[in-house]
């Protein structure tokens, strides 16, 4: 097969739609668009007209996902896809999700100015629902795409408005009953391979001074959105440290507890992540002079490696049960959700190496502690892989960053993977 | 001086007046009456009411502190002083605070009722403000009426209504000019002592079926109403455990940090508390999936011992360094507040030991972990003690307990004690 050189990916072209994302997506501090809200729609159509303005053919499934396809020579042969989500957590920035679809959409837009016909299709695709603070459940719409998602998770509420996902898919016209009948707009043997770009969450490109990594491996995590600490209030001056049931103190005892498991994990190069996103003492009760007899938090317990999840959860368990005994309190962690972690394809991220070698451009390989799309891809068994742009300020905030000409560089490995096989 | 016996307290006249207050106290769950709020107010009505039905001289001073006094059969006696407050925290009981003004009235009604006229004048004092969740200040009410209230306190904003403690006095028709010009409505040499009763704030009495507690001294403390440690958000999955600033995990370091301090010490047989009663991350940034970039919380320490306080103050200062140089966050601790311990008089302690024993009355000595305006009548050098009522449920909770008979049990050692000397 022919070696494929010289494609050009137009920085300006991304720079407007970063542009068009940000002008109504503004919701101090950072951008906001809401799963199945009306940010999150108007990126679809933003991303729709640019693909109409490739000529690339657009479909929308029952979900609302949108798939905007270049044909191929050969209309028989499974597409290459590439893509991500444009939906961000509130407060976010704008390039988390977005710029994997910008990224792909630049990718087809230098193959066409190329005059090149890729021999497989190239479907750009914008999966619906990525951050799963909107609605707790991971991955809806990829999920949705394949048929897979469980009809329970249409009866969840938005964080936001309290409304159901069904409901909200509604608002947009869209078919929540196909989605919980099962009904699969995507098949795995339709698809080569899955690429999502996407700005590292992390400092470690960064820092590194590496503008593209390839990624290995996805995590899975275990959650506990809604658990709580339950003690007893009292007198904050009157009551012995041996006779309180605190429940903040006792919550300590379990983060300071997960913290030295996964100190020892990070020792074992084993990787992991610990995070309790949200604390709180119940604002209509507690107060300045009282024993907390009450605090709510969430854990987000994340590992490439199943054995280091089971691990860490064995380890919860043994903790909690030891701090109810030693402080007399009571942990109710609530529902458990969780994901599975996921191998990327070794021969995609062999592939994209060598490209990258023969443009010049630097990367490493890493995995992502963040959970992705790609996950449920890869889970069904096409074969997957992410490219990872370096940014400066982490993402889920709003002082998310990225330059453009990097996430240009990653566009145009893509471009010339897609072009050639 | 004769020994007067067989003074009897009318438990009927007590549970009146919980009852009183009870029916414009209600808040579910608990009781609420707000530091010179419309709860408070009623409820110094109330006694005042019930001070003038028993024929006692009202008077109020600038701050509106409450003075009801049975008049002695030589007027130049410095008087007996009883009394306590009749504020309570939000969603707090009806005995703390209260217990001490109704037992010291019925502690007079039974002098009365007996037709014994005591040498010296018995007052029952009603201070205002004393739990300091309203107004960031300790023992407003009891400072105020000694004059020593200092000026900026005026200033402070109440809690709830964010309307400062002189709007508030001039609300109900007070002199706060007065109060922050330091006019003193108490002198100590006009005190012959002081005696507040009170519920314990502790399981101790109730644990040890001992029906009164007489207070040796009282905790001081050092207070942080408005501490923060912030840090950095990032995305909950993609941040190294050593690249992380986690303020969650920080706050965690510093209350373990503090708890082993204190354990210490509690070992050690020094008297100590340590309470974070409120912790939250905030809810306008925070989500499941980011690390904490913040959690503000309130640190209250206390002790009776002065070394005590030292040593948790040194140490919180050397845990806040140490966390933040390897968390690589900032603490920003706030305003620091706080009050000295104060020893009681041990000639009141033994004297009403020996009229607990004429009466067949089981007490036992102890420290008051809490603060109460006696700490002000004992600093200003009035000899003064507090006589503890066992109670079931702890205090400053809408589950606060206490057999009235107990409480009878408790004015009727004191009605021996003033009716003496």
């Amino acid at each position: 097969m022919p070696t494929v050189t010289g494609l050009q990916v137009d920085q300006a072209f991304c720079e407007r739609l970063f542009a068009d994302l940000l002008s109504f997506s503004r919701d101090e501090p950072g951008v906001t668009r809401a799963a199945y809200g009306a940010g999150e729609e108007r990126a679809h159509a933003v991303m729709r007209d640019a693909g109409l303005a490739l000529g690339l053919r657009p479909e929308v499934d029952a979900a609302g996902n949108l798939f905007l396809t270049l044909p191929g020579r050969d209309p028989d042969l499974p597409c290459w896809m590439v893509g991500s989500h444009v939906d961000t957590v509130p407060h976010g920035g704008n390039f988390d999700g977005a710029a994997g679809v910008i990224g792909g959409l630049a990718a087809v837009a230098a193959l066409r100015q190329s005059g090149l016909v890729p021999a497989r299709p190239v479907t750009v695709a914008v999966f619906r629902a990525e951050e799963s603070v909107w609605f707790p459940a991971s991955y809806i719409g990829s999920r949705a795409a394949f048929g897979l998602l469980p009809a329970e998770v249409l009866d969840l509420p938005r964080a936001d408005s309290g409304r159901s996902l069904a409901a909200h898919m509604r608002d947009l016209g869209l078919r929540p009953e196909a989605v919980s009948g099962g009904a699969a707009h995507l098949s795995a043997d339709r698809i080569h391979g899955f690429l999502e770009m996407h700005i590292e969450q992390g400092p470690t490109l960064d820092a590194a001074e590496i503008p593209v990594g390839l990624v290995t491996a996805i995590s899975g995590s275990v959650r506990y959105r809604e658990a709580a600490c339950f003690g007893r209030y009292g007198h904050s001056g009157a009551v012995r440290r041996s006779e309180r049931s605190d429940a903040v103190f006792a919550l300590a005892d379990l983060i300071a507890g997960l913290d030295a498991v996964w100190g020892e994990l990070e020792a074992a190069d084993r990787p992991a992540t610990v995070t309790f996103g949200e604390v709180s003492t119940d604002p209509s009760l507690h107060a300045f002079a009282k024993i907390p007899g009450e605090v709510r938090f969430c854990l987000d317990m994340r590992s490439t490696e199943p054995a280091v999840l089971d691990a860490v959860e064995s380890a919860l368990a043994d903790l909690v049960a030891r701090i109810e005994a030693a402080r007399g309190v009571r942990f109710a962690l609530g529902a458990r959700t969780g994901s599975t972690p996921a191998r990327m394809s070794a021969g995609l991220v062999a592939a994209l190496g060598r490209h990258a070698d023969r443009l010049g451009l630097a990367y490493r390989t890493m995995i992502s502690g963040a959970g992705h799309d790609t996950a449920v891809l890869a889970g069904q068994g096409v074969p997957s892989t992410m490219v990872f742009v370096r940014n400066q300020n982490g993402s889920h905030n709003p002082d998310e960053a990225m330059r453009i000409e990097d996430l240009c560089a990653a566009a145009t490995l893509v471009a010339h993977l897609v072009a050639e096989a």
